[in-house]
């Protein structure tokens, strides 16, 4: 019993579920909330309720979106014949930190990964497929993680678009191998995109 | 601009916003509210509401509590004629780990601190002072931490009582110096509880 006031320890091990959170940080984290004001308690709970109700995948890329499309498919400034094919929402946020590409995503949410069951039916490869029937798609750049399982994915997606005629590249190996492309810097992300090469 | 998403970014701020908290850390906190079920991000919500509206301070020693008194003066099974003064919340916690203490605590919520511009008046000292007046108090445990201004703290406090005929004593330095309480270990506290001296 490190606080017996159930509101309190709920809060803490609501906090604690966080992957990378431990004990002494939850508590932390719960001591601010007490801290906090009123407004701010409600506005902080009501940023978790907004967060999770208003934000949607985009029905194009599959990014997260709070309509329908994402900013970046609604945008008339992006190319819309290159395709940046990454495995997660971060990965998103990391290429565009490099302000040097200028066509639209593809986020798959995930990697082909036989080990934890998830197979190319698991992650949005299918919603990629489809975005390539109207002939406007020139090239699909492969930005998954550069781990055994991105490689797997880009490979897979590879193999699957090469015979509809359409150019597929993979990142140079600017980002260091068996890191996450999320933490790469930008200037190294400049350089693999820089560098892609045919796959 | 990481994720042009109002929401999204919103309640990455909303995290930011916690001591100890930077901006990798704030993103994945908020992907994981992402990732909830929408049971569970109700729940975790309603947790901030609940804690920041139901936890008061207990109306004898101003710890927390869920209601007019904490559970630790509510119990019968206290010693009433010992109060030990701590600092924070968290630090009735450690002590209350040790299993050790069978007394009630006062929280003073602070130290003084004139570099901060906390002075007696801005921790609950008179509160504490209260507290002594109906002669079932014979001892004050000072168990403020071992800094600068919990010493300063500790004194003061102890040149206020004495004239009131009350013994007070301090935590021996089985605490570490410069250290917080919060972070102290079980066998610490308790060599700190046995080997408490007269100030």
């Amino acid at each position: 019993m490190a606080f017996n006031l159930a509101p309190l320890q709920n809060l803490i091990d609501q906090f604690e579920r966080m992957q990378g959170i431990g004990h002494k940080t939850a508590q932390r984290m719960a001591f601010y909330v007490l801290g906090l004001s009123d407004t701010q308690a409600r506005e902080f709970a009501q940023a978790i309720i907004d967060a999770h109700t208003k934000i949607k995948q985009c029905k194009v890329c599959c990014d997260l979106a709070d309509g329908d499309l994402c900013p970046i498919c609604k945008s008339d400034a992006r190319d819309k014949s290159v395709i940046c094919v990454v495995e997660d929402p971060r990965d998103v946020a990391a290429i565009e930190r490099t302000h040097e590409y200028k066509g639209t995503y593809h986020v798959l949410h995930g990697a082909i990964s036989p080990m934890d069951n998830i197979g190319p039916d698991q992650i949005r490869i299918k919603e990629l497929v489809a975005r390539l029937n109207d002939d406007t798609v020139e090239e699909v750049i492969m930005a998954t993680n550069p781990t055994v399982e991105g490689e797997a994915t880009a490979m897979y997606i590879s193999r699957l678009l090469k015979p509809m005629g359409i150019t597929v590249s993979r990142l140079a190996y600017g980002v260091p191998v068996g890191a996450d492309l999320e933490y790469a810097d930008e200037v190294t992300l400049s350089r693999a995109l820089e560098g892609r090469s045919l796959i």
